[in-house]
């Protein structure tokens, strides 16, 4: 098959085997797959992320010596189905679907494993437990946003969300988008998003973002403080009520660069909860009495449960959040390395897919 | 007055004029007052205290070239009533209180201010609406014990504990020994605590640590992987169940030492939540995806409720905990400077109690 391979830090095109379904395997064709920020920095610090990796959770446990085929945000179409399978669904049901293998008792990402390759490429295997139907006539390409939005949906549920919480999303990228869309669909607001970008702040108002702010302007911190402000003088009867009073704050950490933790610690109201989803793979600093003397709590968080996954996907079909405009351009294999590229540029694009079968 | 002085960073023992109760206070005779480790930081990096305390909650703003009377853990006599008081409590009635002082519409710190002496001193002004009474014929030197084990008793509300988690604690100074008290109190258990000190770990014990661990002998992340292991070999119907499951991890960070919050990362089992109580007012260094690999919880934690000042004096009155091993010495204000040096050493003591009367 034809694929986009990483190959000595570099996107090539290339004809490599397709893979093979192995027990409870299923081959798939790739209809579309989304290009990842993780992709790109995978690309430029590969050695860093499997180092780290494999020193934790090992989901980008790969030789980069040998071809890896990314790619973990797809949509595809069943082909084949490997032994100790069901059959269940139809051969050319349109499906999305986890990017987990299980092989030998371990897990494997699909998109970031030497035998395990990704949408970037022609053909995908995947668990048949995995696969989740694309139902209600969805096109294939916001079918294909159902990961990068289950991310967002997992981090607005870590966020133990009150509806009347006032949240801040640092952050415009895919992710600071599907955090926004996730909290859309929770009802609570204004929601409140920061980015350098004029265009991804208006892909921010266009997916929900209440009021966007350009931090080069005004500080996203202080606009928070007037939009959650409740009381500006406090209760004069009680000599502890000194100072204006807000609604509680969470604060969405959607950037994953050294720094950014430290930047919202100091602007967050007290009691803040300020949830991490950003992938920040390198060292990091802070001054924890910063932290302590304002009690904040800091969730950290990873990918997604299997419901929040096929729940997304079902909103998705249902056209209960609206994704479309997150989709900014599509290239096929031989784009692949002009897009990762073009993805440095956020007033260009915000997710490229890829379609592999052009 | 007489009182043990911080002045230019040592502690001399001189005549002081006593202060005079404002509106709304009262002036008390300290009978019994704790040394507490924030003291001893401050004697030794008190700019650096005040600074950062100056740019977050002020509750250590001091001009630190004029005179301070520290000390914030006590408890003391009613001497007399000053204006717009109501006068509630009899002159000679043994009260504590919360060291928080509200003057030109802010909060001062008894004890970390200029102009609010605190316990290392023979009287002190305190706010008539903070006064609990010692009920129950307390001893003063147990009473004075309050301040502190209301510190270990908010961090441990702060977790919001399950009946089923089991608490991890890492140090254990006199905050980890308030923390493991409150624990106790809780009903949570294996009670699992850690330091280098024999005389500490046997000071947990007594205070309620159920399995104690010498970190230079025994990881007390294996020991609390050993004491909440629930099924050894997983789920094997269940092919991601592919290792060994614990109970929900709940770890107290007693240390306040750069390095440690990254420590616990490391050696937290997933979604474990991390409280941190130890006051570092330090830089400190983690990796991100350390914790975000496994959706760490971090709880940052300081000082307590008046609620809970109020709980924890009643429970020492009522002999719910078990707080007298704590008490491991007593000097005269003499003493202090002496006390400041021997507190050094983890073998020798956990509190000293200051006795300015002597």
């Amino acid at each position: 098959m034809r694929a986009a391979i990483m190959r000595d830090s570099k996107i090539v095109v290339d004809d490599i085997s397709a893979p093979t379904p192995g027990p409870g395997e299923v081959l798939v064709k790739t209809l579309a797959c989304g290009i990842c920020g993780s992709d790109l920095h995978t690309l430029a610090h590969g050695h860093q992320m499997v180092e780290m990796s494999r020193e934790t959770d090992g989901l980008f446990d790969m030789d980069l010596s040998r071809d890896v085929v990314m790619g973990h945000e797809f949509c595809g179409e069943i082909l084949d189905y490997g032994p100790d399978t069901t059959g269940k669904l139809a051969v050319g049901t349109k499906v999305c679907a986890m990017p987990i293998l299980m092989r030998g008792g371990k897990l494997a990402t699909v998109g970031y494993s030497n035998d395990a390759p990704g949408g970037y490429g022609q053909q995908m295997v995947l668990l048949e437990s995995m696969l989740l139907p694309v139902t209600n006539g969805l096109a294939t390409d916001l079918a294909a946003l159902t990961e990068p939005m289950a991310v967002g949906y997992h981090t607005v549920e870590m966020a133990r969300l009150q509806s009347d919480e006032v949240p801040l999303v640092i952050g415009c990228g895919p992710v600071g988008l599907a955090v926004i869309t996730a909290l859309k669909l929770k009802g609570v607001g204004p929601i409140i998003a920061a980015d350098f970008s004029p265009a991804r702040r208006k892909l921010a108002e266009q997916v929900g973002a209440d009021v966007v702010v350009d931090p080069g302007v005004n500080s996203p911190y202080d606009t928070w403080n007037d939009m959650a402000l409740v009381d500006k003088v406090g209760d004069s009867s009680n000599p502890f009520d000194t100072g204006p009073k807000t609604r509680q704050g969470v604060y969405f950490e959607c950037v994953g660069v050294p720094g950014v933790i430290e930047q919202m610690i100091v602007g967050a109201p007290r009691g803040c909860r300020i949830v991490v989803v950003g992938l920040c793979m390198e060292e990091d600093q802070f001054m924890p009495y910063r932290a302590i003397s304002k009690e904040i709590n800091l969730q950290f968080v990873l990918g997604y449960g299997g419901d929040e996954f096929a729940s997304v996907l079902h909103n998705i079909a249902e056209g209960k959040v609206n994704v479309e405009p997150l989709i900014t351009g599509k290239v096929g294999l031989d784009g692949v390395a002009g897009a990762f590229k073009d993805l440095g540029d956020p007033e260009r694009h915000a997710k490229i897919l890829v379609e592999p079968w052009r």
